[in-house]
C-alpha cells in the first residue's frame, strides 16, 4: 500500500493534471469506475489505484493527490494516450473548441449519430482532461479522435470526395433540407466566434438550423447535436 | 459612490447569492451588460451597480462583493423575481433537473424552438442561480417559466386536450416517426435517473432518440433540444 504523497510515482503521476506533462509522457489519468472500465477497453493501462486492495492499494491522500475532482474517485488508473487511426467515414471536424463540457458532450453525440472520426484544431482543450473525459461519458474510447491541422486536412478530404459543410446562422441550406452525401464531413466552430472566415471558406456549403429569431444562437454541443442526429437520420 | 461592503444595503443584495435569501426576498441578481439589458426589458430593476457612473457607482470590493463571477462584471443588476405566466402554447416540463448549465441551455433551446411555457418541478435548480442565467444566454426573460407539482399539472394539461410525452431509451415511438399533435407537452427527467415512473405513468406517450448502441443515453440537455427541434420541424 501507498501511503505517502511524496512517493516518486506518485508525485510524477500527480503531474497529468496538466496538459504539458500528459504531451510530454503520452500518458493520462481517468478516474472513477465507468471511465476506466471504458478506457482498459482500449487502451494499456501503466498503474490503476484504488483505495481498497482490487489493484494497487493507495492511501486516501495518495488518492487525492492524484485525483482531479473535488471528491476523489474509489480507483483510476494511469493509461497510455490512444493512437490516432486514419480519417474515415462520417466525420466532425472542431476549430478552437474551448469548453470542456461542450467538447465531451459532443465526443458523447458523435458516438450517437454515428461519426467514426472527430478531427481537433491544434488550439481546441485537449480532449485528455478531466472534464472532458468525465462529460463524454467514456465515448472518448469509442471515436477516433485526431489532432490536425484543419487547413490541409479539409483540402485532404474534399480530394477524398468528401462534401465538408461549415455551419452560418445567416446563409446556407436550411438543415432540414439538405442532402447528406455518401461522405461527409462537418466543421463546427469555437463557442463565442464560430467558424473562422479562413476555414470556411474552404468549406463546400454552408448549412443552419432553422429556429425562432428571437434566439440568436444555440450552445455549441446543442447546434453540433442537432446536426448530426438529422444527418444520422437521412 | 459605494465603496464599503459594509453598506447595509451591498450587504443585504450579497445574500441574493443564496436561493433562501432570493426566495424570501422576492429578488435576484442579474451580471454583465448583455443579461442586464435583456433582464430589464422584461421586470424592473430595483438597483443597478457599475463600475463607472452610468449607474449607481461602486468601487470594485462591492461589486466583487455582489457578484458570483471569479471576475466580477462592470455592470449589475437587481430585480424583481419574473411573475408567472398562464399554462399555454408548447409545453417543456422537467422534472428535478439539477445541472445549472443544462437548465440554461434547455431554456435557450426552448426559446429557439417555440416551447412557450417551462414548467419545473419544485425539486427543480432554481433558475435565477447565476449559473442557470448565464447558460441561457439571457433567454430565460424570453419564456414563460412556472414552478409546480408535476402530477396535478399533467393532469391539468391533459383536461386542456394537451398530449403528453415521456422519453424512454427502451420504449415507445422514435422521435422521428412522431405526429405532432397541435397541443403538446415534452417532460424530460433527472441527468442520472429520467423521468421518475410515477411521473411516466401520467402520460400519453413514450418517444425514444434514435441512435448508435455504443452510446446508451444522451446529456440532457442535448436530448432535450434534439426532441425540440425535431417538434418545431412538423
Amino acid at each position: 500500500m501507498i501511503e505517502s504523497v511524496n512517493n516518486p510515482k506518485i508525485k510524477e503521476y500527480s503531474k497529468l493534471q496538466s496538459k504539458k506533462y500528459r504531451d510530454e509522457s503520452g500518458l493520462f489519468i481517468v478516474e472513477g469506475d465507468h471511465l476506466v472500465e471504458e478506457a482498459l477497453k482500449k487502451t494499456q493501462a501503466v498503474e490503476i489505484y484504488s483505495l481498497d486492495d482490487s489493484y494497487t492499494q493507495v492511501s486516501e491522500s495518495v488518492m487525492r493527490k492524484l485525483s482531479s475532482l473535488s471528491t476523489p474517485p474509489n480507483v483510476l488508473a494511469v493509461c497510455k494516450k490512444l493512437e490516432e487511426g486514419e480519417l474515415k467515414g462520417n466525420v466532425l471536424i472542431l476549430e478552437n473548441l474551448q469548453d470542456p463540457g461542450n467538447l465531451g458532450t459532443i465526443i458523447r453525440s458523435s458516438v450517437a449519430f454515428n461519426i467514426d472520426t472527430i478531427i481537433l484544431s491544434k488550439d481546441c482543450v485537449d480532449f485528455y482532461n478531466v472534464k472532458v473525459l468525465r462529460a463524454s461519458e467514456g465515448m472518448v474510447f469509442n471515436i477516433n479522435i485526431v489532432i490536425r491541422d484543419l487547413n490541409e486536412t479539409i483540402l485532404e478530404l474534399k480530394d477524398k470526395g468528401y462534401t465538408v459543410y461549415t455551419t452560418n446562422v445567416v446563409n446556407g441550406t436550411n438543415l432540414s433540407e439538405v442532402t447528406v452525401p455518401e461522405k461527409y464531413a462537418i466543421v463546427m466552430g469555437n463557442e463565442g466566434n464560430g467558424v473562422t472566415e479562413e476555414t470556411a471558406s474552404l468549406c463546400d456549403e454552408a448549412i443552419y438550423i432553422p429556429m425562432n429569431k428571437t434566439c440568436e444562437s444555440l450552445n455549441v454541443g446543442i447546434a453540433t447535436s442537432i446536426i448530426l442526429y438529422e444527418f444520422s437520420q437521412k
